[in-house]
């Protein structure tokens, strides 16, 4: 009987120290405790994922090898299977070794090497030829990682290399519904080859990425018996022999609510906490948007390290601060309060003054913003907590917002999240505890910059504009399938314009959690002069 | 006799119907005002360089496709050569055609994909595996494509083929030195097939990136026969036959203070006109960066489309605002005077009062050149004109500066330039006219946010802060490393440090144009979090 621990453990990028230490004392315990004969560590362990252009440097890698080296003999008695990256002369390889007594006893170079999305691995890696068997308890156990496991070919030769099992070690990003995709691929897998696949994760939020963990166990019938969490550190101990594997703890499926929320609270928390910033602060205006940023950074933090700013202006409704406030009060947050019209109207006077000319009503909503977006920052620089920006992926993509003004901020959470999955998340977070008034999750949207102004005077219905946004964004439809989907030319074409003419804002948008299959970020890579859907 | 011309031409990205005229119209004047046989365009003409994500969309593909059906007629007795990106089935690939009276005669797909620096053709396209030799007025053409000729196999192939010279299309952004790079490696290849190799390049500014021309045609010995200019469009007219090249003319190289100034010159002007704005403004300090950058926007937009703001505070010396008029009126740019202390002022108190806290130094810092953003921001606003800001790579380096504050802008032309290059560039621009005065180029930079301050109370003197930065950013050298070069520890730590903790400013700085091998921008993709350099 072999045992092993999957250790879905939650790692930093570049603190090859810290995660040496973390994988250092999970192996102990998985020894001692649960006098395993393995434990397995998430793909590149060593330097967090995905380190970027890290890999390039000469000083990084060879702290990866010192640490390596230092890891042979750190941990005696357990079998440990961990990822890295390594040189090799002009090469890189993406590693997984398998280090027993003192020893690197073998070493698997991945074969699949993503090059989308947000992926970039053939910038930094070659790709590896071999499959790789090790015999542990002997049993025969192949070692794969991540992106070998889409596809037959790296699965299918490692079986034919003699693997009785498969550990795919991983660094798999969370997107609405990826969970199933990956147990629908690893069964494919499975039903291929017919022998187990143990399939870890990461968990742990890295700039615009939530590793959402999710780990799990398919038998070779293709049956899961075990299922790590959602968005938590765990560990799955597997039993299993040549007969079968020992039936173990299968979490639940959260909700695409329930998931989102709780990767949106994993993602603020950790660059806010990995980033060395002292809590977050943010605008609270009564809206939406801001209700729901501020309970997850509650969620992510603690109330105690979360202040909210209330910045009314002439148009803000009373009933804005009274919801802002509630929704402070309702989740113990300090809030502070302060006008934005006395610095809005000296600026108005002395630049229409100097300029000799009267400010148009975009210009004067413009500074209303922006004299927001300097308070705040105001107060960041002198708290060191992080200014979270509340604008959601609807606002963000057809660039309803003011550059330096909401969009101001270290970290954006809902920059992926759409305005009508917004409300979504904001029911879900009331069903734990009401929060949010019903009142802000009926009023119409309205950014309060000129009188009784909704948002929906200058854009489509909500749930129209997401829909086409998703075409559009998500599934690089063109204009006439968006069109024979169900709407009219002249709403999809000035939706298309505005997304295309506000690619110079998100350039300089804060990064925040990626939940959908094309974020705004490193997923989405868009020229700023771009023409093309001018001449179309 | 083959008469063959290069058209080293501007193109704008996604502009197809644009490009599409573009190359038209210069077809038919080959044809008909130089009676050429041959026409050739740069790598992915139809496009533009570098489409980005807009290769991942059918509809931009179906409208490639349309557009290169649309060209197979629309000149006839001329054979066309030229760039387009195509897609097989699942795979797209980077094509050269070659179109002659209404057939596409040969199609080449690029078989080496750059994948590194600013390059991701491999998260676009798949590699072509053959070479491609096309008969011409009796010579036997091969055709590659931009990164074919940095490696042996794909030229020798291509000789091996049967080539009798090789027309090498290309899109290769400028960075210094680069211009001598391509000639070395051309070089090398004429001297492994000894055949002629005629290298075709783009010209024109695309986001960072500025394509400086300099094409030129190497004859079979490595000698070079003809040379296009650095950063204009020109026509390079090809006569050759089995015995060898015409001699033609050929440009002289610009020294390096030249080159990269006409480089930010095109770079701003393509960035400007191609996004639509109607002109540029800027904050002018009469510091030595804003005084250059207003006269790259002077040079590359016109001096009527350019205007200057002083926005001085308390803290601003007299000379700074004379020097800073003086340049103004050097350039014959209008100029206003705006106050920084009103708003200034008013957000100090009512964010004390407020809070009721004492407002830092750095916090009252950032406000000031937050105000200033906020002012120039309304003016873009209210005029349609983009605010360049005018940081150097010195300081985007280390952070001094302010995010939302000096950083606002859309454009950043000196965002790549050291600040020791800074002064070349300046004293080079003088040497053409006398634009800035001499106390700007001699006095100690400050940012003239506090009394008395200079930047180099905060920072090591520039020579060996640049050096520092250039060795840690550009050359990827390690800390030890770099004392060994002849720095102190502390000095080293502290300069890395600060590189390492202004990463998310970076993330949300606007774009400038590239001239070294490692910009900021898409050529350095480095996480935000990121403890490598806190753990060393």
């Amino acid at each position: 009987m072999l045992k092993l621990i999957l250790a879905q453990i939650n790692l930093t990028v570049g603190d090859i120290d810290g995660n040496v230490n973390a994988i250092i004392k999970t192996a102990q315990r998985a020894r001692d405790v649960y006098a395993a004969h393995v434990v397995a560590f998430p793909e590149l362990a060593i330097t967090g994922y995905s380190p970027e252009d890290l890999l390039l440097r000469f000083d990084v890698l060879n702290s990866v090898e010192q640490a390596l080296q230092y890891l042979l003999y750190a941990v005696p008695d357990i079998a440990i299977i961990l990822g890295y990256p390594r040189r090799y002369g002009a090469a890189v390889y993406n590693c997984a070794g398998v280090i027993y007594q003192g020893r690197l006893v073998a070493e698997y170079h991945k074969q699949a090497l993503p090059n989308y999305g947000v992926f970039d691995e053939r910038r930094y890696f070659n790709a590896g030829e071999c499959p790789c068997v090790v015999t542990l308890q002997g049993l025969n156990v192949g070692i794969t990682v991540c992106e070998d496991v889409w596809f037959s070919e790296p699965i299918f030769n490692t079986h034919a290399a003699g693997a009785q099992l498969i550990v795919n070690i991983n660094a798999s990003p969370f997107h609405v519904g990826k969970h199933s995709e990956r147990e629908a691929q690893v069964r494919q897998r499975v039903m291929e080859v017919h022998i187990p696949i143990l399939y870890l994760n990461l968990v742990g939020g890295q700039d615009e990425l939530v590793f959402d963990g999710n780990s799990f166990v398919m038998d070779a019938t293709g049956q899961i018996t075990h299922r790590a969490s959602h968005c938590v550190e765990e560990e799955i101990v597997v039993n299993l022999d040549i007969a079968g594997i020992e039936s173990g703890t299968i979490a639940l499926t959260p909700s695409n609510e329930m998931a989102v929320y709780q990767a949106l609270v994993l993602g603020v928390r950790d660059f806010v906490w990995k980033n060395g910033f002292h809590g977050a602060i943010l605008g609270l205006s009564g809206g939406i948007d801001s209700a729901l940023t501020l309970a997850i950074a509650v969620d992510a933090l603690g109330a105690d390290q979360v202040e909210a700013v209330l910045m009314p202006s002439r148009y803000t409704a009373n009933m804005s601060n009274e919801d802002a406030i509630a929704q402070a009060n309702a989740l113990k947050v300090i809030w502070h309060k302060i006008s934005i019209e006395p610095p809005l109207q000296t600026f108005v006077t002395e630049i229409s003054t100097a300029m000799n000319i009267e400010l148009t009503g975009i210009t004067q909503e413009n500074i209303q913003a922006r004299c927001r977006g300097l308070i705040m920052m105001a107060l960041s620089n002198q708290t060191g907590k992080i200014l979270l920006s509340t604008g959601n992926k609807s606002e963000v993509a057809v660039g309803y917002t003011t550059l330096y003004g909401d969009m101001a901020g270290g970290f954006a959470p809902l920059k992926d999240v759409f305005k009508t999955f917004v409300y979504k998340l904001a029911r879900y977070r009331n069903t734990l505890q009401p929060i949010i008034p019903n009142r802000v999750l009926q009023r119409p949207p309205s950014a309060e910059l000129r009188p009784n102004q909704t948002d929906q005077d200058s854009l489509p219905p909500y749930e129209m504009l997401d829909t086409i946004l998703h075409l559009y964004i998500e599934l690089d439809k063109s204009i006439a399938e968006i069109v024979t989907a169900g709407f009219d030319l002249t709403t999809v074409q000035r939706v298309i314009n505005l997304v295309n003419h506000s690619e110079h804002k998100r350039h300089q948008a804060p990064p925040g959690v990626r939940i959908t299959q094309r974020a705004f970020g490193k997923d989405r890579r868009y020229p700023i002069v771009n023409k093309f859907y001018a001449t179309t």
